[in-house]
């Protein structure tokens, strides 16, 4: 459960971010900063994040955005106002980190580009975030996560195996693997700073990553020059979805010890002597004969009935579950992934903890996502402004306070 | 281009790995941290990794493997004979880092446990990367990608939008998430040891990675508890997939701006007065009229004619490139995504970079992928083993060299 107070702990305890992105590839990264122990502060524009206002929502309050921003700080700033950047600068004096994933070159209209953020702060990690780079025909472009997906190959790979007509994933991959870069890059730079003093600028493009990351098997047959495979052969997954009398279960056959397992438990022990799948390759070569089979048997059963038998012949196999199913499966209950947490003004809310354990530096979920504003006073009284100051700084309207607290 | 020789670069320069993982979880990880500078010595049994021999090849060496253990060193080692593992144990005092993703418990069978290799180096950073954490019913079973797909939601997150019959994603998902949500705790792990002087025990679960990965917006209906949301229709993304002519394209116009320049880009002025999608929201209601109704248009020109009205109508929109097509798009090219280099035995072969670009601590891919048990001998040299002692490991096939050179 998550602990209430502020204690520091996690491997990232001590680290400062400042944290200017907004959408998801900025800010789950920086999540995940943040339940290891960095101090996030989000900076928002006196309106907020778009995600606070997009999707379901109770009380106000979006799932969308606690599930990418709990665990932080938000100080809601007014960047189009010199005094809200002089703010900002003053933050960076003894920040470790800032991040943006503004349109390339935006970051330095505003003001606050590298060289002016570094002359404050020599060794700050310096981080750009971006769909596409800095150059080039798409540079400029908004992005969305479907674009990414069509340029990266991800849509290609997805291609339905009948129509050939290639299909977006439901789920916003180049988004949230961006994210995981990101953090990963973010801490070894502060690994490196740790043990070499130095600062530097990160940048990442969402289509850098989504081409690093389909590599490892979606790009196998453009690996070696000159002997590029057809890109429709080169992919091996098969769609190992079997419908059953009441729902859906996978369950693949690899090895000859789980061929003949599967034979076994769907009592086929004829198709043991069928040549077709005597070896692993001739079951790779005759896939659509050796699925079609197999549907056919497992259709006639229910899923509980198929999936003790597939177990007990040491088959790998699972239901498919439907989310509401994923909440409440022993596996995921018995590994305490799921915690809860009141999220005032949301009522209680559900999120997955931080999926790595670490056994010496807890990483935890922190606190709830902020309102908007909610820790604008106190983060600024924390780095040296004084009340009179800050005060001055809420009635011109430079930053701003939750509506209903006085932080 | 890849540099040919040993020198120190990247923020994890100076850090050393022993990697026992084999597949795709752990191997990626490490090879992200090897292109970011660290030493990782991939301790392979004398058969070497098993993804060595599978997939398509040239000249004996695996798309798959080079693509997941690029800028390695392999130590092909016998851990089933007692004096393999007291090479293991001898490498282990001068490591930082010891990951490893065998089935829960199978470690410390083999002797190589938590607490015997921390007895050996105190600070060690530990890790083991296992399909479903330590408990529970799925614990200790096989777990393949597509199982952990089933389980997680995501190939019911995929279902098909007018059947609803669950789907796999065609690329190993969560393999390659949790490779980068281990790559990321490790370095993590690092930066937490170079600052408190502590080595710890990483513990990471498939299955919690992709609850966690999955969740942002994945799992948006389940995040309220007690107003939890039918997860199809919690779904939001459709798919934007549009053929044309002669190919397919995504567009997308969420804002009011979007959708009007959409609407003079297909020539369709009158769509601007249907009050289905005078809104954001009528536009999210109506949205499988207002998908039929483009794609029809669509469908009547090339993908070059309307990307371009699109660029200039300001709609985010991109062609949907097939794989082939991908490694030569204008945008890879100017990013510098993907090098070539000589992979002995296997010939000319594309990798992409590490995504990340770090401007002060260059991460780069630092050499091909070892031929099993290429520096075998030479990372024995490096910790202290004599030449009287490696020859004996040989003779007796504790460790093998290569085939065809003496490394």
């Amino acid at each position: 459960m998550m602990a209430a107070d502020n204690t520091e702990s996690g491997p990232l305890a001590g680290v400062k971010i400042l944290d200017l992105t907004s959408m998801i590839s900025g800010p789950v990264a920086t999540m995940l900063l943040a339940d290891q122990g960095a101090d996030v502060i989000k900076i928002e524009p006196l309106s907020g994040d778009l995600v606070r206002a997009m999707g379901p929502n109770r009380g106000g309050e979006t799932a969308g955005f606690i599930s990418a921003n709990r665990s932080k700080r938000s100080l809601a700033l007014d960047l189009k106002n010199p005094k809200g950047l002089e703010v900002l600068k003053r933050l960076v004096e003894t920040a470790d980190v800032f991040v943006q994933n503004f349109r390339p070159g935006a970051i330095d209209r505003m003001g606050l580009g590298e060289p002016v953020l570094r002359a404050i702060r020599e060794d700050l990690v310096y981080v750009s975030i971006s769909g596409f780079g800095e150059a080039g025909p798409y540079a400029h472009k908004r992005v969305y996560d479907p674009v990414i997906q069509a340029l990266s190959g991800l849509a290609s790979i997805q291609a339905d195996g009948e129509t050939g007509r290639p299909k977006m994933i439901r789920t916003i991959i180049p988004d949230k693997t961006t994210a995981l870069t990101a953090a990963q890059a973010i801490t070894a730079a502060l690994f490196a700073r740790e043990r070499q003093g130095i600062g530097q600028h990160i940048r990442l493009a969402m289509l850098d990553t989504m081409v690093a990351y389909l590599w490892p098997e979606g790009m196998t047959g453009m690996t070696f020059i000159g002997k590029e495979v057809n890109a429709s052969r080169a992919q091996f997954a098969q769609d190992l979805v079997f419908a059953t009398t009441d729902g859906f279960i996978t369950a693949g056959a690899v090895s000859d010890i789980e061929w003949q397992g599967m034979c076994r438990a769907l009592d086929k022990p004829d198709w043991l002597d069928d040549e077709r799948f005597a070896t692993p390759t001739g079951r790779i070569v005759n896939v659509a004969a050796r699925l079609a089979m197999t549907a056919e048997v497992l259709a006639t059963q229910s899923s509980e009935y198929w999936l003790e038998r597939l177990d007990a012949e040491g088959v790998p196999c699972a239901p498919v579950l439907r989310r509401e199913e994923v909440i409440e499966h022993q596996q995921v209950v018995i590994n305490e992934i799921l915690e809860e947490f009141e999220q005032p003004g949301g009522g209680r809310v559900r999120q997955p903890r931080p999926a790595a354990r670490f056994s010496a530096t807890p990483a935890r979920i922190r606190r709830p996502a902020p309102a908007l504003g909610q820790q604008s006073a106190i983060v600024l009284a924390e780095n040296g402004f004084e009340s009179d100051e800050i005060d001055a700084l809420i009635e011109s309207g430079v930053i701003r306070l939750p509506t209903s607290t006085s932080a």
